[in-house]
């Protein structure tokens, strides 16, 4: 059994883990607490990817306050590493520093070294617990924890409609459908991902940056394009920073003058045909994967989403539903094709509802097979990752 | 100021209100506490049309406990009547009685007689206090309000629909959308009605009974059914009881012979022709508050649903949103006109949004000009009204 002090802890240390929101990244976000006689004497949170992970930074907090951490226990939102790279293994470090327990929110996912580092605190006598609110720590690193598993990206796809699921006018006019709160809150889920992705015909109708500029953030999100033909103008302005990736069908023979002139505009341009000529989306994950992409912001249109859909490699809807109605002839959500029965229905649950501003935040997930799964609602202060 | 003792004792003459939502029409739903010395001495709520209002249940109550009411406070969720009816003004009844103080959430809605009841409190030297928790009480009979004042029912739209804003597939299907819970909470709505309107197209498409199965109700609503032409079917189960009410745009000539099938199913038949040869949905309305109908119910097809709300005649859509996806080749919501620009949606607010079994349940209400309203989240919990 776990104590108060220890869920109060944990969520200390898990509050502190979502201040590395959007700067640990391709790093989980981990957060640390030292405490020794009831009495916090440390905390960190994981620094950019390179510096301290977050257990060191709680040590080098509590020796700055000039406190001995030897006999203190540790409360951290993932089990401790066990390997040395950019750092040296916080396991070892942890039983170097004389910590006498240790609480872990849950293992490292990445199955080849999942509680080993648990094992490393073991061996050297330190009381050992994990799973403390770990459902909690698994959301806050969610991209990691999939991409460890599947070596892939955790895939969110974003899309704003009206209460009638439509996203644009006939006309293609979309601006503004939801309100400031909500683009505000839009732009933090593209700060947290590492990658924000997009396809040609949203490029050709609105031209957009797929910057993150609604709110500050310490490094923009990776812009990727998925442009079978290499049809986007060299102009557009997702290649203005000279560091796009663009996902093509073919980058030699006719398509080779276009490559050309986007590899000119800085932008890398890598093929990956899937057998109709189209992109392979299961391939364009696994290349994002192996570039250490955790969490996937899509931000496309109804073509494109309906892909990602029928594809099943979505993870979570996040919608932003606006309380007004735009009727029949305007464009709808997703491109899917037409079903016969309902139980071809794409089947998802509801995560999260919470209110941002006038419009209402939905995230979905995936339901396998015919499991019913009740809807949840969060408050009604709304709760965003934080800025 | 009230004091918690008053807000208590409101919430619980609210509470004895609601257990009569499906009775007490055409009459607004009603709660009374008596308190004497701090103890609760009688409780009442108004009984169906033509017999106890709320305040001389409370008093009867009172009286066969033995106690004595001389003195007692009296809380009431509306005035109390100041004419006399099919009974006696509970004003009157009240002083005779010899209550001390009443404390009312509302005054009479009606203009008309608006303040009177409260006046002959006073005159006979009682302690008046009018608007506590006056914002749920009017709530609770937002269509009897509404009939006082405008001649006209209070309109709720039902409609189910998927994530993606699809009431069915291309070839109709629809069963089941939504889960069991939200079906079961569709007949609470369709129980507080006091009538429930669909029109030709889903008479012919679906053939519903359109009565309330999924809970227990003691009255059904009266069945309406918008017909411009009488072609539904006379052996339609929407007529199986004999009551149904039958708006068209002509029952002579031509209609004349459909006319009288229908009637000869116990249906009657009413033409309300608008200048195109329709049903003037206005008209339609005034002449369901002539006949005290309080809340009506639309659950009709996108086709109706649209034109409802091109007319501006609808106060409140009751949304169950499935947590699905049925793609751009399944039926939308609502047949409105092509728009031209963003200004020209209709704009509503989240009245309301709770989760019901796996679905959500929204609440919302047109918005005027460009006001912006928070959106509401209600407690995951659902509380739809009593059964």
């Amino acid at each position: 059994m776990y104590s108060n002090d220890d869920f109060a802890l944990m969520t200390r240390a898990l509050a502190l883990a979502e201040r590395g929101m959007y700067t640990t990244t391709p790093n989980p976000r981990v957060g640390c607490v030292l405490v020794r006689d009831g009495r916090v004497i440390g905390e960190g949170f994981t620094q950019p990817a390179g510096s301290d992970h977050a257990e060191v930074r709680a040590l080098k907090d509590a020796r700055a306050r000039g406190i001995d951490v030897r006999g203190a226990s540790a409360y951290v939102t993932l089990e401790p590493c066990s390997h040395v790279g950019r750092t040296p293994a916080c396991a070892h470090t942890l039983v170097q520093a004389g910590i006498a327990r240790v609480v872990a929110a849950m293992e490292d996912p990445n199955p080849r070294v999942s509680g080993r580092g648990l094992e490393i605190l073991r061996a050297a006598g330190i009381e050992v617990r994990c799973g403390l609110l770990e459902s909690a720590a698994r959301e806050l690193n969610i991209g990691f924890v999939k991409r460890m598993i599947q070596g892939r990206p955790w895939v969110r796809l974003k899309v704003a409609a009206s209460l009638d699921g439509r996203t644009a006018l006939a006309n293609g006019r979309s601006q503004w459908l939801t309100g400031p709160e909500a683009r505000r809150d839009g732009h933090r889920w593209r700060a947290r991902a590492c990658a924000v992705l997009t396809g040609v015909g949203t490029v050709r109708a609105d031209d957009p940056q797929l910057t993150v500029r609604a709110i500050e953030t310490p490094r923009q999100p990776q812009r990727v394009l998925l442009d079978s033909k290499l049809a986007a103008s060299p102009e557009a302005k997702i290649f203005d920073d000279g560091a796009a990736l663009v996902i093509c069908a073919s980058d030699d023979g006719d398509a080779a003058p276009r490559a050309a002139r986007l590899r000119e505009r800085g932008a890398e341009v890598v093929a990956l045909p899937d057998a109709d000529g189209r992109v392979d989306l299961a391939a364009a994950l696994d290349l994002l994967g192996a570039r250490e992409i955790n969490e996937l912001h899509l931000e496309a249109g109804y073509k494109l989403n309906g892909a990602w859909l029928r594809a099943g490699l979505v993870d979570e809807l996040l919608v932003y539903m606006a309380p007004s109605l735009l009727g029949n002839h305007a464009l709808g959500m997703f491109g899917l094709p037409a079903l016969d029965t309902l139980d071809a229905r794409i089947k998802l649950h509801f995560h999260a509802v919470e209110a941002v501003g006038s419009d209402l935040r939905l995230l979905l997930r995936p339901t396998d097979g015919d499991e019913t799964v009740p809807a949840i609602l969060q408050p009604a202060v709304p709760t965003p990752p934080r800025a």
